[in-house]
């Protein structure tokens, strides 16, 4: 193997998922994160103290190891640039980076592509937003440019006098922001995309998703769309990926309309909540695919070994405090249901504090289990 | 979950696996081991420094933790009663262990309960030896009734003259040693029990072991025995299990002669090397089973998905040193191929370094799959 010592910027539930899986080919792994309280913590053979932006911490990690890699892509790009050019590896590659960092750059890239997304334009007045709101009509998508995830930073308008308190809530007088055309989708679907250093490329089955308060809930695979569509957006997702020349696990996160036209709507470039599924229902996790990916290694097999449904086990609501787990008991006893608990000590309010994976013969019987798991389990707090 | 905290007795290769399941669960590990270079060491949360027979290090283990169980045989089971009355869980229980200890209380507690065994006898002099030799004729294995393992502590006496060397090279004068009626067996096989705090049992299917020089090389699952044959030793796997009271995961090795009996031959108190394969090739593996045996949680499925093939990687002959793996770039290209490299600094000739477990839709496909990975992978030192 060519690389043995592994840097990952970020140590949250991506980074220990990746470090569990490395640790089964005896990989050593440095983590930079900003809490010592982070889930990978306790598995890593080193650790750096620092924030995804300090310059000097980044360059610590990289004269470290023998590779860098990160599960969080709101991170100090320029540095990773200046690292690359004077020889660091870094996957995915700071230039893949910086294009889907601004959502913007992004969705221009893509569009220049030909991959078809929603109608955009990027804002930076009031009176330009209130323009947008002409062109593309009502409920219209206000975002930030940079740094947003699971719904934050973004901000849905419904009416017209909502405008300036969307433009000042996302800060719009020192971000730079965007409009997106508001896609009447009826379903949310992913794909997540291995390409090897070499540009071997494998495609993951199209998972759908399903949100509630922009953060996803439920992931279920196959995706119950038609054969046209699925294959429509596993050919999308190839294609993003060669373009991007990605290296390593990629999630193209794309909108289903009522036409079955299928549009990309964000990319994220690292392993990704919906692609969680893998870890049991594939033959390959997304994790341990990420790491053949950026070793170089030949990727594994991507096939579906059964259908699935994800449940990602968010923090009571009124629960603020020491984590503790209601339910696992009774979920276990549910054949081939696999319960992930992130470690994190302490719960809020939405908060990602584990998964659980479910299997079954047929997707609807995957879907009544999952229910059962919904019912069961619950994230609150010590008294 | 009713325990959080849990101290394993070994940080070897199955106490690394063991503490790879147990972080899904966001659970909390210390592991006491000699050797902070031991495989486990990197992934625990505490680390106590001791010898297996160290009391007090092990009462330090009982007392940061909320439930002990272990990797390995071979450790102090006196101090284990001697906590479990104070009201420390330890999991196997004490009493289970100290039968198994003892090669010759094993064989006896299993005779007593009419399980199949060879015949045995103790032997505590190289006149008793000759007359053992006289009563079962030859070949005869000789064994020290504790602490062996892989072979060490066995001697198969092929002729007359070999008697005392045999008895000598085993420490007769000092150690209790037996003598076991040599089975002209057609196969080696075993079966991973688990059996939770409540009773409640679950048997993995027959596996098929070819040991070398008494190391295991390879395990292949099924075993390819006859239906009658698989029965009959899951049933004395269950039947022994329910006897000897386990909690855990326990493994029966058995042989199985040309008139397809069934034999017990050794009884191992832990996760078992043959059965690795239950990590990708049953929906729940051994290691993930031990951790809800022993936390009181209900036991999950232990269904075959695939036929599989286990191959140990053991260091190569002539090769002391720091360890290199050759060839795992072209395994991995094979699909549904997985690699375990355990992490170990030091490679010595036959030295457990790793294994690699091939799946594949029937056995024949499995052990072709299985030459290749055999002829293509190598550990040797650096140079």
């Amino acid at each position: 193997m060519n690389f043995k010592k592994i840097g990952i910027i970020g140590g949250g539930q991506l980074g220990k998922m990746m470090v569990l899986e490395g640790k089964k080919l005896g990989l050593h792994f440095t983590v930079l994160d900003p809490s010592m309280d982070c889930p990978a913590f306790s598995i890593v053979d080193e650790y750096i103290e620092g924030d995804f932006y300090d310059k000097d911490k980044i360059r610590k990690l990289a004269e470290a190891t023998d590779l860098i890699t990160y599960e969080f892509e709101h991170i100090d790009a320029d540095i990773l640039m200046e690292l690359k050019e004077e020889g660091y590896k870094i996957y995915p590659t700071p230039s893949t980076l910086k294009i889907i960092q601004d959502k913007f750059q992004q969705k221009n890239f893509l569009r220049q592509c030909n991959v078809p997304v929603p109608d955009f334009d990027a804002v930076d007045s009031v009176e330009a937003l209130d323009a947008a709101v002409d062109k593309y009509g009502l409920p219209l998508l206000l975002k930030s440019c940079r740094g947003g995830y699971d719904g934050k930073g973004n901000y849905l308008i419904r009416h017209r006098e909502e405008i300036p308190k969307a433009y000042h809530t996302l800060g719009g007088d020192a971000t730079q922001l965007m409009v997106e055309a508001f896609v009447p989708f009826i379903k949310e679907v992913s794909v997540v995309v291995a390409r090897g250093v070499d540009g071997e490329i494998k495609v993951y089955p199209l998972a759908e998703n399903i949100h509630e308060n922009n953060i996803l809930k439920t992931t279920i695979v196959p995706a119950r769309v038609n054969k046209v569509v699925a294959h429509k957006a596993q050919a999308l997702a190839l294609k993003t990926m060669e373009l991007l020349k990605g290296v390593g696990i990629f999630c193209v996160e794309m909108f289903v309309d009522a036409d079955d036209d299928v549009l990309v709507n964000e990319i994220a470039p690292r392993t990704h909540n919906s692609g969680h599924y893998t870890i049991e229902a594939c033959s390959t996790s997304q994790f341990a695919q990420h790491i053949r990916a950026i070793l170089g290694l030949p990727l594994g097999e991507t096939k579906l070994l059964k259908p699935a449904v994800m449940i990602n086990l968010l923090g009571g609501d009124g629960y603020d405090g020491r984590a503790k787990l209601v339910g696992a008991e009774e979920i276990l006893a549910i054949p081939e249901v696999y319960l992930h608990f992130y470690g994190k000590t302490y719960t809020q309010p939405e908060r990602k504090m584990g998964h659980v994976t479910v299997l079954a013969e047929d997707v609807d019987s995957a879907l009544s289990k999952g229910d059962k798991v919904k019912e069961l389990m619950r994230i609150i707090a010590e008294e």
